[in-house]
């Protein structure tokens, strides 16, 4: 079952709204084991909309649109379905009484443009929709294909989508086989260095498959299993996730929906250890970054952002012989922050970060996105210097990652 | 000039990435006066990225691509374009000795696989990438159509587009007319009221018109205008802005790419001020959106998170007595933040924000989303109670939104 996604809305070409209807719809049609193989966005116009239906009916079984179903005359997505497939539209009774039910519990008056949306193809089963006033269909073809039409804003998408539409394939859709997967996360690789190491079971894969990409920070592995069921598909995986730990294990710090931020965390509440930041260039990102993590308050205590030579001094400490020996950028102010930090919050790990983020302030001899890191508890204290390319919020999320992999790594010690 | 834009990816069909590059491709090719028409999402798979290319040539003057450009064996783009063309891949030894550059300042070794990312198709024009290994490319079809590759990784994809893609476009391609747009940001303000209070002009519209949406905790109106020069434009959306601004003008903070916190960046830098930060439930995020903006170090002199009882007494002197009697999620507690922090750091305003993010620890009293926030100067100490209800890191944003809020309303009043 090939499944090809059609956003259609002139705002989405404009660049005006981020569609992020298809990434919702994707992750569920794949979890429940629908194959997406296409997407296409396409403006409220109703020659292409045509085309692209034609197209998508050529290539998948099921085609599904967002967008369209809403009462202004841009609205034409129902109106071009039974276009293309030769039916007419009549009016669904039971979604014209629950629009107007709608309009009157918001005490609103109902305008006419609104019977439009209760208008559907000859045929079509309703679905649903709790968020708002046009409902969702599906509609057979001749050659029993399913187009089924969603509403375009994004709350009213998902409830579609979820409530309805996804128990509606799986009532009627034979799913052949599952397509299952697991996500490892990497620390400390480059896309290419995985991919070098990986070469050769990517040239032999057939099922699992593994695609490796570079995502927010972090270098992610996805193995992707095809299977009748469930229980194989982990079966497979399993296999394949244990060859590549055989790799590349100490470079994988969690799986799935876990992040950098969520496994320092991790660690720390495990250890029951405490944490604070001190931080320059980063501003106060890996504080908030960590403080994402529901819980973090039993592990950082607090955290300083020492954005002046004065606040790095008087807040945290920094010795003023060594600001003006070294400059604030610099291996030892980053060790005095993370000493300074660990002891002003009394925690047992503290952590320093201290660079250049750019886009102004680089020099030859200490170019931007120059960063030092450093991490001290009990046992001592280390640094790392760093040289990253990017913009100036790449510079501060690439800062950020290197220092939690820095504490994960003296947390492993330990 | 028709545009279509092909992502390819499979991650992008999976749903394991957001889609980004097209609404950013597409805003800066419309504001160039280039009609994107069409966009298609591909997986890495050889003979679907011919499909797709083949339709998109058929209908589109100016193709361009995202992603397949790494170093892996799933990029294959520049490979599937040089096959359908039935031209060979030819080595770019500019490209490789810059990708060596690359590698050898980073101080990391290259691998092999690497290679593959200077290898173009033959006679392609070389668009340069600054922010990584993949150079972004050229390639004209016999028809005079052009193919246009760029790298995946968003911030590499914008960097080629804007610094190099777009001027080659502009110097080899008439654009037939212009697309203009101008965004106005509102703050303290919902959709819906926006839309209310713009509901006749938005009615009436032809051009330019006007778009009203929700974006990152603010609300949006985009207005665009159609028209043969970009001074014809301009005239349209002022007249317009006009109009707007005759009803909304309190609310509107910035425009085009300024944010709530670039536009209080500028107020600080204009007036001289220095501010500092003292945050709870936000866990330094003000602090690090604050820090997004070039040049923050001349008014941010520093904050503190200030995670624990422990840290909010001994860092920023709230007293024992208030955090006991009122608890740390009080009004009390928020103005003794923002003071304690102004004095730590001696600035001319200090801020305090206190609050419960979720998703848990909310009680009757003090429900989840609870957040105080305060701002103090020399003339004296304001504070404001929210609610919020929207997820953990949605009521994080929404307190910072709502503290740059106010810290403008202080600015403006002096």
């Amino acid at each position: 079952m090939v499944v090809e996604v059609i956003n259609t809305g002139t705002e989405l070409l404009l660049g005006d709204i981020l569609n992020t209807n298809f990434q919702d719809l994707s992750k569920e049609l794949n979890e429940k084991g629908f194959n997406v193989l296409y997407q296409t966005t396409v403006g409220d116009n109703e020659e292409r909309i045509l085309e692209v239906l034609d197209i998508a009916l050529k290539r998948a079984d099921i085609v599904i649109t967002t967008g369209g179903l809403g009462p202004t005359r841009g609205d034409i997505t129902a109106e071009m379905v039974a276009k293309y497939l030769n039916i007419p539209l009549e009016l669904d009774q039971l979604s014209l009484d629950k629009i107007k039910a709608f309009f009157a519990k918001k005490e609103i008056n109902m305008t006419n443009n609104n019977i439009k949306q209760a208008m559907v193809p000859k045929g079509a089963h309703i679905l649903k929709n709790i968020r708002g006033t046009a409902p969702g269909m599906v509609v057979k073809t001749l050659e029993g294909k399913l187009i089924i039409l969603l509403p375009g804003p994004p709350s009213e998408m998902k409830s579609v989508s979820s409530l309805e539409m996804i128990p509606y394939l799986e009532k009627h859709c034979k799913q052949q086989g599952i397509i299952h997967s697991k996500v490892l996360h990497l620390r400390d690789m480059s896309e290419s260095s995985v991919a070098a190491q990986l070469d050769d079971i990517i040239m032999g894969q057939t099922n699992p498959t593994i695609a490796i990409y570079a995502r927010k920070g972090e270098i992610v592995i996805r193995i992707t299993a095809k299977s009748t069921t469930l229980i194989e598909a982990e079966l497979l995986i399993s296999a394949m996730e244990q060859v590549v730990r055989e790799r590349l294990n100490k470079f994988i710090f969690g799986v799935d929906d876990e992040t950098l931020a969520s496994a320092l965390g991790s660690l720390l509440k495990k250890g029951k250890y405490t944490i604070a930041f001190a931080e320059s260039c980063t501003g106060g990102l890996a504080s908030s970054m960590l403080t994402d993590i529901p819980g973090s308050s039993n592990y950082l205590l607090g955290s300083v952002v020492s954005y002046s030579n004065m606040a790095k001094n008087k807040v945290i400490n920094v010795r003023q012989e060594t600001l003006e020996e070294y400059g604030a950028v610099s291996q030892q102010v980053a060790c005095q922050m993370a000493e300074g930090v660990r002891s002003l919050f009394g925690t047992n790990i503290g952590v320093g970060i201290t660079g250049i983020a750019g886009p102004e302030g680089g020099s030859d001899l200490k170019p931007l996105g120059l960063v030092y890191i450093s991490v001290t508890n009990e046992k001592g204290t280390v640094w790392e210097k760093n040289i990253f390319n990017g913009s100036r919020s790449d510079n501060k999320l690439r800062s950020v990652m290197s220092a939690f992999s820095l504490v994960i790594d003296k947390l492993n010690e330990l």
